[in-house]
């Protein structure tokens, strides 16, 4: 029996200490706040076995399809009980059973299905018999061709990442429920659950639209009633119903619906390599290798992406981590057994087309079945084509992180993922932001980074961060220097990339240490009706705050109005005295950035950039609005400047 | 006016300050031996213009030619006095004359030839006419088709490299000569000459293949008239004729074919990106861009290698890579001239030729134009095919390091580079040797690096070391500690690669610091006859330097005999414990490596490693001879055992 804390610690020690030097600085803080429920500890790990054990509710998964998909093949899983050995039946004109599955656990059985183009939508019955007679009724609706609908993301976004426990709580009538486990709200503890809810995150479209977000990446909204630390969502217990403390599906539906009304796209977060152990499938699980279970105990990932490109990888590391569990909470999924691959599938496919939402966040991408996860890509891609989906890897190389990508230079097969987690880039800014110096760190880390960009197809799509859920807080990791903080937050909204902000980085929410960066998942004073100060407001904030706020509301928008820096293309030049300049630019206009990650302000002189400046005769901040001559610039230490070049 | 110690300093602190932090610690040795001579001072830049001066020798480069080649071309470039506008007659059998091209220097005169396959071996005059009248006669000779001549190198090679001042002093007559410039010997000086030769060489081929090596590569050979520092051999001033310092270019040949007679290889050191600042074309230059001097002073090289594969390089900092300068004395050749081009191919062509030797090693391979570098790499394949020569890639990933390969992952387009200088095996062995722990440290980042192979078409080709004449001894890096020391040598020959050692690592020869590693070009001691103890014999070696020996000795013919670890497969584990295991395989041998980095002596269970294991019944440790069994090994502190598997 051991605590999480402890548990987690030394693995992520090392992910600290080598993601960046700066992280050795945020010694852990042994503030209240950040300790765990009192009595909290590991279950010891059991083999879960298929019991067909009592049903407590039928299920159809996924509970509804559509007509017009374009493939037209459906796998239903069916829960009740006694029912693996019945034979189907379904009539209904253009559908039709192409076989049948029992699972080794009586209480399941999957029907393979096509939905030829001619089915309309309307309602049939699927009747079992058998052991056991059975009828269900299943719908099969028209496709929802309404504008705005899965519109995927573009460079063009300004993301925003919202943990919603933490973000507002709209509604509080739905914090706690006596039928869910006992994971209590109590705001003054960081692993309890605080309250917010989508109702909250309704109430802020406007706050966000005009901040400047196109696009939130919501992280995990399905119900985790887990009995603990279930506020982060990443140990899910159903895939198809939204956490009642956080709303309904119908709920999530008006979300996505009153988000599109503003220009704002939503981004579910999904998790392909685990579910809590609390997960109606575990509980009463359909095949013993439903998850992966081949060790006599409870066997932890390695989390080494490597085996997945290594050449001399050993089959027993690639097994380890792909079957090794990310926590021992998370049973971790085989997705070689091919009704776990379709429940994972059809369940992504439903919540697009039910909600209309525009792209899905893949977490932990690099730990399942990779054969897996592109056949996933392809189908989705195949469904909901272009960018609507991007996987989180974190991971220690440009090389390992690009390896997974769509149309990379690296894999031998086709990979079908736009995007990843710019991790790479994270660590590079932050050194940068930093001021290290060195032949290969800070502003040269960055160079570095953004140098082998040619590993992507397009490093354009790549989401970039200061910070994320998982990580301490920008603002602490640069031990609260508001300067560098905003500084290396003008780096990121100007360099290539489509830029990700954590809730609250517009007001320096701050916090330092927990293994996954817990200490920075404070709530956003202002989203609970208790609050006495509300920084949603100009009034609640500091002057630092309110400054930064500005500067993003200021930057986003400019971003937003500026193709060249979303799709524009990138020139850089190697580093010199600290100073780093780049330059975005299209027909329509080029800007040109100096960062002076040094300790001394300089006078910059613009000779060396001549093949980037040629036809341009002066130069106008887009900060100041000053104009500047393209002999030289003055930057200040630790600061951006950013120039948009003026034609005569 | 600044030394070359203060010139370097910063930017080569930088090199080692990220190499490796190991590097950090190895302060310059303030030894009044390692100090430059007294008065030395860099020139002041001048630019070097056309000047149809004295020309002091006629020369024909080539000297000769050879019919039978593979490819008919052949470009003469002629230096003699205001030749340049002459018309040009050669009268020979399938001999025809192209194109004739002046320089804008009078003194040379370009001859474009096609020798055809009809030609035969034989001599012939080259007429000038016009402004003077002039004859020279050229040699076309018959190929010399002996056996072992032009051999290349493969994996199963075990190297050495020679750094010919500090070897072995064959001959004493040819230290210094009063028609040299003022570079003059003293053996209590770093930067001196010491009076080593080709002649010390030869004598010492016996005890080279008495080690067990199988090639050597020896620092540049032709003449460094220079007067400072030419000791090293890369500012080179006459591309065809032996350093009469170090003997004549018949010397050279005899080495070649004596060393061929005991099964050693001979590789020469060739640079294309720069020349002396007293090379004869120099003082003397055929055309003003024979070298790259656009800038109006003496601008120095930005040294980084990214700007060929990055997408965003600025062309300015492609040009000051290309085109700026490795050092003031060094200027810098511009390979984007046809005729500077040719003059060095058919250089490194000649030498193939004329003296048998089996491979190049090209010094700073990222330096000089990448089409160039491509062009001579095709042509040099079309005449000597395989792995004739590796390239110096001096750099800080692995990407960087495969981009210029043959064959890799990553180039768009085809490249000829069989090999390079493996310097991220390098940090990686020195960090793992040296103990450091960390996620992506030490023993993982051998893993890692490792990992990475994939981008090579064949990463045994590398050309593997734990040091170079470039950096600091192994040993001192170690800190005198020679059981790390001897546990990286014995790393370095099971691991992939074609393993280098530095001439004097099998006696511990130390030495950290200098921009260069200066301080460890230490001579060899036996190898002047004034020497008091001679380390070439056991009697003259101390305890710790016989043992480092006869480890060398019975490891260098293990390898020697046992192809699982020169062109085996290699399969390994991710590093528990500080314990990195990697198998060495082929269908008629395995052997197991575990190397324990940590500080602790384990006894390290192999069940992990059963996919490797299954089969065979017992090991038995190549090193003590002793048996083993396959259920647990144990294994010391930083020690690293040998295993090679029975079957029952």
């Amino acid at each position: 029996m051991k605590s999480i804390r402890s548990f987690w610690g030394g693995l992520m020690c090392l992910f600290f200490f080598n993601q960046s030097p700066l992280f050795a600085q945020t010694i852990y803080d042994q503030d209240p706040m950040q300790r765990l429920p009192i009595g909290m500890q590991l279950s010891v790990y059991q083999p879960h076995l298929p019991t067909g054990g009592q049903v407590d509710k039928t299920r159809i998964c996924p509970p509804n399809w559509w007509v017009g998909m374009e493939n037209p093949n459906l796998q239903l899983m069916i829960y009740d009980q006694n029912i693996s050995q019945c034979a189907v039946k379904i009539k209904y004109p253009g559908v039709k059973v192409l076989k049948v599955h029992p699972a080794t656990n009586p209480n399941y059985l999957f029907i393979d299905l096509q939905i030829n183009p001619s089915a309309k939508p309307g309602k049939f019955t699927i009747v079992l018999s058998g052991s056991v007679e059975k009828t269900y009724t299943y719908e099969l609706q028209a496709r929802d061709r309404s504008p705005n609908r899965n519109q995927g993301l573009s460079p063009a976004d300004n993301m925003y990442l919202i943990m919603p426990d933490r973000f507002a709580n709209g509604d509080p009538t739905n914090d706690s429920f006596k039928d869910m486990s006992s994971d209590l709200v109590n705001r003054n503890k960081i692993y309890f659950r605080h309250g917010g809810d989508i109702q909250g995150i309704i109430d802020h479209l406007d706050y966000l639209q005009e901040l400047g977000i196109t696009a939130i990446w919501v992280m995990p909204l399905v119900e985790s009633d887990q009995p603990y630390e279930s506020y982060h969502g990443y140990a899910p217990t159903d895939h198809y119903t939204i956490d009642k403390r956080y709303g309904t599906n119908e709920l999530y539906k008006q979300l996505v619906d009153k988000a599109h009304a503003k220009g704002i796209k939503v981004i579910m977060d999904i998790i392909h390599n685990h579910v809590g152990d609390r997960h109606w499938t575990i509980r009463d699980i359909p095949f013993k290798d439903w998850i992966n279970q081949e060790w006599p105990t409870y066997t932890k990932s390695n989390y080494r992406d490597a085996v997945w490109i290594d050449p001399y990888a050993s089959e027993a590391d690639r097994r380890r981590l792909a079957d090794g569990w990310f926590d021992s909470h998370m049973p971790d999924l085989n997705q070689r057994n091919p009704f776990l691959a379709n429940f994972l599938l059809y369940s992504n496919l439903w919540w697009m087309e039910y909600s209309g939402q525009d792209a899905y966040r893949i977490d932990t991408y690099f730990y399942p079945e990779q054969d897996f996860m592109i056949n996933w890509g392809k189908r989705m891609q195949q469904e909901y084509p272009g960018y609507t989906f991007f996987g989180e890897t974190w991971v220690q190389s440009t090389l390992a992180q690009a390896q997974f990508t769509l149309g990379n230079r690296l894999s031998e097969g086709q990979r079908y993922l736009p995007a990843v987690t710019d991790f790479q880039l994270n660590y590079a800014l932050l050194e940068a932001g930093a001021g290290k110096q060195g032949w290969t760190d800070g502003a040269n880390r960055l160079y570095l980074t953004l140098s082998n960009d040619f590993l992507y197809q397009d490093a354009r799509r790549n989401v970039t961060f200061l910070d994320n859920h998982d990580v301490s807080r920008a603002l602490s990791v640069f031990n609260n220097d508001w300067k560098k903080f905003q500084t290396s937050l003008a780096a990121l909204l100007t360099i290539r990339g489509l830029p990700c902000l954590y809730y609250g980085t517009e007001i320096g929410i701050s916090g330092a240490g927990g293994s996954f960066g817990e200490a920075g998942r404070r709530d956003f004073i202002g989203g609970w009706r208790e609050d006495n100060l509300n920084k949603f407001t100009a009034a609640g904030r500091s002057d630092q705050e309110e400054e930064t706020y500005q500067l993003l509301h200021k930057l986003l928008h400019y971003r937003k109005n500026t193709p060249a820096l979303q799709t524009g293309k990138t020139r850089h030049f190697i580093p010199e005295d600290g100073v780093y300049v780049f330059f975005r630019y299209d027909d329509a206009k080029r800007v040109m950035v100096l960062w002076n990650t040094s300790d001394k302000s300089q006078e910059h002189a613009l000779n060396r950039y001549r093949e980037m400046l040629s036809g341009f005769t002066a130069g106008q901040d887009v900060l100041s609005g000053k104009s500047d001559n393209l002999n030289s610039i003055s930057i200040d230490a630790h600061s951006l400047r950013i120039i948009e070049l003026k034609k005569p």
